[in-house]
């Protein structure tokens, strides 16, 4: 029994930020069902061998879990480094629980009360909670009708306003696009603050498709962003991660929780990273699938945005949450997500992308 | 070699926020020394049986680490909530990574621009230091010469200042005393916003110490936070939590970044939970040495505060600097830290305080 006298007390009668009243929380549906579409997962999980690495490598470090992780990764950094290649060192990446806490980390040493930030939607939602979350206000760019982002406007609304912190999403969330280096450039030519690529999904870019990593050395306000929750296929795992300019990594220390990434947080992304050829291995299936699905859409005749990631953005649908709630009757939880009419549906096995296919044949 | 070439830049030349300029990142010095008595961790690693536990756990686990964890890790707080006791239901409790993210999560929902949150200092030092990273203004309240408290200059302070968030801190870090119930009381009959009561040594408190959780029943806007690094001997695994009404808890989803607990975090926290006879099994022995170790110093002629936690202040000393350094020479690392003229030391092993005595003997 719940011992609480105060039974009647609810959200709004306590003292909370003004701007948080009214919202709720932010996460999508989990529901339980056969096929899980929806959060971008990578739908192929660790193999035994993986597994098992993991938990001898827990049984060593944990013989000592009671004392404090390694504040600073640096073995986890230094492999991270190695990983993105480039030429880059340790002093120049930092690692949190998600690219969400890096992401958050950006903003507090870099945005705040009185700062702004800038970021063209529909993009990555959690871009302006972030922003907001740390009293930066949140500046909304505009986008192309078909998702893309002209260089020259992209650079015009940062002239404009001047944001401390521009955001770049390439591949782009949830309309799958990557941006073409040359967007990325003439916004670094003219913005005065940071500037955050969002480079959540870049292991999956079509070939060809250049990491905003290669623009860091004449660049020492770029920021850019990975994850291991996607391509890695270690969502569980919570490991984010950037490159930047050394300075900035001291910036971030300068506001990082104290030991905010546990040992075993280090530790599982470590053999995440030993086992990499398994785990990116899994990357060029589900390109295949992805290119097969947005043939396959299109051919229904479907609109669908260009995919570099591994989900895709299909309509229009006039009534997109009738389309949603059929496909969830059938099994398969997609994402109602992005802009009005579309629905976005992430890139699972073969036997998934079956199961989605017909049952959306039967919608249609 | 590294690649930049704006090699002059450097934290300056960055656009941070100016508050943060001039900073140095927060943390004991990580030194590696025989006996580390600096940082409060619990000198008992987990036992071979604890490890082996936790290691398959996480290899049960690990199989579905493609998929994100549970987001709102309800098994966990279940089970933290059965901990906790006072009939507490999980629709109570929340989690996250170490009590410096739980702060973190409430100066955020409570506090940002434009309000206050007090504490009486010395106190944790992240205190304000989350205050401040959250754009909140801090306000400093003083303790008695003895850094004790008085309850009605206490209550005083909060009904001049009128803070959205109030700490207090019992056991008090880093002076070691708990709070008489009375004085929580106080603060929670004249307090406006909510009262934060830190109770991370909660668990090595003196006989008799009743918890503030004994007062969640009549008071909505109280929240009592823990952890598990001190008492529980997981500083590696990064878990704190809190219990608080279930309106509070509802706040916190609105700001807490999704996914911020890792399925291995979930995991190991839920194995220590399991393995508590063990774990909590070693706070009588440390209360036992905390106990010794105060008679030993006052024994000494030193002024030593009253300890309910598992570390001790002690001085004083004109110029403890060279204290600290020489008990470092010796191969004991304590720390410098709170009020000039004091020192504290952590509770280690028999003979790791052992050591300490021995050092600490030969420079006075």
């Amino acid at each position: 029994m719940n011992q609480h006298v105060n039974q009647h007390v609810n959200l709004d009668d306590l003292p909370i930020r003004d701007d948080l009243r009214g919202r709720t929380p932010y996460g999508a549906p989990q529901i339980d069902v056969p096929i899980r579409l929806n959060t971008n997962e990578n739908p192929y999980a660790p193999s035994p061998a993986l597994v098992a690495d993991l938990a001898e490598e827990v049984r060593a470090s944990a013989a000592e879990l009671n004392r404090y992780p390694d504040r600073d990764a640096e073995a986890l950094r230094t492999e991270l480094a190695d990983y993105l290649g480039h030429g880059l060192t340790k002093d120049q990446v930092w690692a949190a629980n998600g690219s969400n806490e890096v992401l958050q980390q950006i903003l507090q040493a870099f945005g705040s009360h009185g700062r702004t930030a800038l970021g063209f939607e529909p993009s990555y939602s959690m871009h302006p909670i972030i922003t907001t979350g740390t009293s930066t206000e949140w500046i909304s760019g505009v986008r192309e009708p078909d998702f893309s982002l002209d260089p020259g406007k992209a650079a015009a609304a940062v002239e404009e306003h001047r944001p401390d912190i521009v955001f770049l999403t390439s591949p782009n969330n949830p309309t799958g696009t990557a941006l073409p280096m040359e967007t990325i450039s003439r916004v670094l030519d003219v913005a005065t603050g940071m500037v955050v690529v969002d480079e959540a999904y870049a292991e999956f870019a079509r070939q060809g498709t250049p990491s905003a990593l290669t623009l860091l050395p004449a660049h020492p306000r770029l920021i850019v962003t990975r994850t291991m929750s996607k391509a890695f296929a270690m969502a569980g795992t919570r490991l984010g991660y950037l490159a930047a300019h050394p300075a900035v990594i001291d910036a971030l220390l300068l506001v990082r929780l104290p030991y905010h990434l546990s040992t075993l947080t280090q530790t599982a992304a470590r053999v995440a990273l030993r086992h990499r050829a398994e785990l990116l291995g899994t990357v060029d299936k589900l390109r295949q699938e992805r290119d097969d699905i947005v043939d396959w859409l299109r051919g229904k005749g479907l609109t669908v945005a260009d995919s570099d990631a591994n989900f895709v953005l299909f309509g229009r649908f006039p009534d997109r949450r009738k389309v949603w709630e059929a496909l969830l009757e059938s099994g398969v939880l997609i994402r109602e997500v992005g802009p009005p009419e579309w629905l976005r549906v992430s890139i699972g096995t073969g036997e998934e992308m079956a199961a989605f296919r017909a049952a959306l044949e039967g919608i249609l």
